[in-house]
């Protein structure tokens, strides 16, 4: 009778489709600032409570504790508080261990000032101190360099002409593009010269009929999406950052974000590079073609090693066309096999229309009716164990409501779903994306957190959740999430307090139990700072003999952001 | 009045689907035996006409014109000669210049096979000269090696054995799968050591929540098809080799095929191997993870790397799951504009369903038309200068009909198809797909044949056709067709002899062409030994220098299938 009802209610609201929701991009925007739910987000809502609407404009901070001449670690969140959120030690789950400064590495002098003034022209050569700071903090506002220098160039011959002398004079650097990332990978451990990517913002071709674009590396995401919006083409990535990251950074760091689950990742969408060596030598690999087969697809080599290895100059990137139609559901489950199971079916009954598969738990839901204002439960009638977001995209509206009924109909039958509702205008649809997007800001309203992002086999995801509920008892409150069609798990563990003793019973467990399933550390934010002393967790000490050694030969002077994603010892062992 | 006609015969056409076309996949593999139409195909269709049904039996030949003791290049095919077939010199368009035998190399002594046998048994060390004769000779008969010894290995850990021994001897070696690589790639050039991982053939975990399969490198690609075909999945590439080429060889050459349109390249599909290095180590890089953003993702160095990196023993892969619905189109343009226009059409309006786009001109159908029995013009009425196959699969056979429908009656109307009609029945659909497939064995029919893949952007792929047009004249048949959706074009040149004034028109100018134009040499088959000194065509100086010092690291003695992939003078610079 219950299911009955769910069913009818199903179809009643799925009288309408969303098809205007992602067309209008903006909007789109404005309701899916962040897939991953990491604090990043978290920065943005005290951005809101503020009255800041701008995404990206950053909030200028009095900067606390500072270590020595090198990178600092930030104790303390901004200044501001109101609307009852407490300030904690974040984000202190995964402080990293930073290494010394590399003696071997030079400092700047007048003559390099003037070399450089030489190439790029006076406007390219910023020592502003204040655009220094923001360049040297990052976007958590966790870590600050000390650089000096921050270098801006236009042209790939440029950025070759900068390298070839940082090389010669064993200056180190860090590459930097919008500056988004979440692991201290692109700002300035020390005091290595910024190379900027930013002014590098032209679109350079598009192919109307293989969708293949190519553009330099500065472009932002959300114009190269406004780009194609007029060519009738989207990106195959979508982040929270979009308003500021740049493609080069995403290609740099491999971004997964919302569309991974339909388009796969950028190893698969990247065509080709045009990428600048540690020496200066330009690799151009810029080629447009779906398949190349030609010798060994060195492109790879840059997807996702942060700027480590080259500086990536320019992009070429498979677009997929737009599809116009869009529909969302929010669904509750009892158990977490039955979320599983729902997986296995829509990729079998919604097939080519799934975009989307989302997951919270009812922790994760309690947290979000608690604490964001506005939000309702969309199943009031009782509460789940699990929630399931499930969104489709195709090309005719009436087809994909017509799958997506047949296939919750048949679920809500067959028992694997107990309760659910399809969203019936782009507002509903807002509000189901808003308590999905809402768990991280909800967390931080509720106390300390110390935030995990985990890739994990899905059957096997949920058991790492329950037992660290066993493990920390009425200490903490476990919160899980994340994308699950993706096997991407966002694991939360929510206090009143930071405490010392509660980290100890997460970290290193968490970390093992991770490795011991074959599972990633970072699922889809890299390595950087942050967890370059952990890389051991997700791959055997014999990989990363050989990364360290691929290091060592493109770049044998280490100059190319020191201290990251390597751990130091592999590359003095090389 | 014309497009009425055939928008009306495209509507009576299409009121049955193909639903069946695809879930009998042994049909479908006899029907669709191979997408590239390289002589491949033409090989088997000798095969038929000796009444050897079986896919991949090697048909024993005494070989001819061996040169030393290295390889040999057969000049001549089969001497069975029946139904008017003629034979030529084939494939002699890019035939390899052969470096000497690297002298670094030992040969075999007594004392290697006394070690090989401990490590392996005595099953696992085939010295039996019919087996070797096999094993030494590649599956176009056009190359054949001189190896004394194969070896196989049944677990990787002897895999790892075998190298280290090899690496310390400086013994050269050769993997090989199934031996179904068409650029001379998996067989020895002189007497290096063949290491076939045919016994490594178990399916190791497959779980159904994400598709993920995990397996070892010797598995037989249809075998895999099979297992999945239970599970509700399918493999994201398919191959007219499928019956005897094994996933390892596939990863290894980064094989495309016939679902590369709709799944991507392996680059996106593979999510982990396991590799073992020149000098023994074992690098366990198995992830079954969609993210993981962990340091260099150095697997993508060994997916089409031609098992000169490294030799992959396990595999794991993101399976699509399997759709039950498969519609098949066969058009008429009247230029290539329109095959373009359609193409993007097709994206938009078939969008999540489009899974195959192929084009033929009209002196290939003309060809397949006039040699082949049995097949008749689908579109009688007229001659048309284009033609194209457009094939979609989806989830319910209703919609995509529906889609399919709505998407020619507007192509038609608007004018890009001149003529169209959706196979009606899987017979219809089979004599299609043999228009398409059977051009190799009309060239083969017509005479002398140059041969070659190439990827280009699509809107300058059918230039270089009439190009070539013009500058040969009435010489030769110039003769394309291809994965228009993929930009890979197979362009032939058909004459009545074998003839070197011919060739000098056609070489370098081809490779010159292509390389202007950024297109690659080599679009699916990969390099071997067959393009190693034209791998410049496609790669920058810097790049292959860059290849070259990647393989150094990897492998500094260059036992892993020397001669192939990397020009040997870049190789000896490093």
């Amino acid at each position: 009778m219950k299911y009955l009802t769910a069913a009818s209610r199903l179809l009643r609201h799925s009288s309408r489709n969303l098809s205007d929701h992602r067309s209008n991009l903006q909007f789109f925007c404005s309701i899916r600032p962040s897939s991953s739910g990491l604090s990043y987000t978290s920065l943005r809502s005290y951005e809101h409570l503020i009255q800041d609407d701008c995404f990206h404009r950053k909030i200028t901070l009095k900067n606390i504790c500072f270590r020595g001449s090198g990178v600092g670690i930030l104790h303390c969140l901004p200044k501001f508080q109101s609307d009852g959120i407490r300030t904690h030690h974040r984000n202190l789950a995964s402080t990293a261990l930073i290494p010394e400064r590399n003696k071997s590495f030079a400092t700047i002098n007048s003559d390099d000032i003037s070399y450089f003034k030489k190439v790029l022209g006076g406007r390219g050569v910023v020592q502003d101190e204040e655009k220094l700071d923001d360049a040297n903090t990052d976007w958590m506002r966790k870590y600050k360099g000390s650089s000096k220098l921050m270098l801006q160039p236009r042209k790939t011959q440029e950025v070759s002409q900068i390298l070839d002398y940082c090389n010669s004079r064993c200056l180190a650097v860090v590459p930097q593009g919008g500056n988004t990332g979440l692991v201290g990978g692109s700002i300035p451990v020390y005091d290595e010269v910024i190379i900027n990517i930013g002014s590098m913002n032209n679109v350079l071709s598009f192919d109307k009929v293989s969708g293949i674009l190519v553009c330099e590396a500065g472009c932002i995401l959300e114009n190269l999406m406004s780009f194609l919006d007029n060519e009738g083409y989207i990106m195959p990535l979508d982040l929270g950052a979009k308003g500021s990251c740049q493609i080069g950074g995403n290609v740099s760091t491999n971004a997964g974000g919302l569309r991974l689950l339909r388009y796969g990742s950028l190893h698969g969408s990247v065509l080709g590079l045009e990428v600048v060596l540690a020496n200066g030598t330009v690799l151009d690999m810029l080629g447009t073609l779906r398949k190349d087969n030609t010798g060994y697809d060195l492109k790879h080599l840059f997807i996702g090693s942060e700027g480590s290895l080259g500086i990536v100059t320019k992009v070429s990137i498979l677009t997929p066309p737009m599809l116009s139609s869009v529909n969302l559901a929010f669904l509750a489950c009892e158990d977490y096999l039955s979320c599983q199971k729902i997986l296995v079916e829509a990729k079998t009954k919604l097939g080519e229309i799934l975009s989307a598969f989302e997951f919270l738990d009812i922790n994760a839901m309690d947290l979000v009716l608690k604490h964001l204002d506005g939000l309702r439960d969309p199943l009031p009638s009782s509460k789940h164990n699990f929630y399931v977001l499930i969104e489709t995209t195709g090309s005719m509206e009436s087809h994909d409501k017509e799958k997506l009924e047949a296939f919750l109909v048949q679920a809500i039958e067959s028992g694997l779903l107990t309760d659910g509702v399809v969203a019936q205008d782009i507002n509903q649809a807002s509000s189901f994306w808003r308590i999905r997007e809402g768990v991280p800001e909800a967390l931080l309203k509720e106390g300390a957190t110390y935030k995990y992002d985990l890739s994990l086999p899905p059957e096997k995801m949920y058991n790492l959740v329950e037992e660290m509920r066993q493990r920390l008892g009425t200490a903490a409150n476990v919160v899980a999430y994340g994308h699950l069609g993706d096997g991407n798990l966002h694991l939360n563990i929510s206090t009143q307090q930071y405490d010392d003793n509660i980290l100890a019973k997460i970290e290193p467990f968490v970390y093992e139990w991770t490795s011991k399933q074959r599972g990633s550390i970072s699922a889809e934010h890299g390595i950087g700072l942050m967890k370059a002393s952990k890389l051991h967790y997700s791959n055997s000490a014999e990989t990363v003999q050989v990364m360290a050694a691929i290091k060592k030969v493109l770049d044998p002077n280490g100059i190319l952001n020191p201290y990251k994603v390597l751990p130091t010892p592999a590359l003095s062992q090389t």
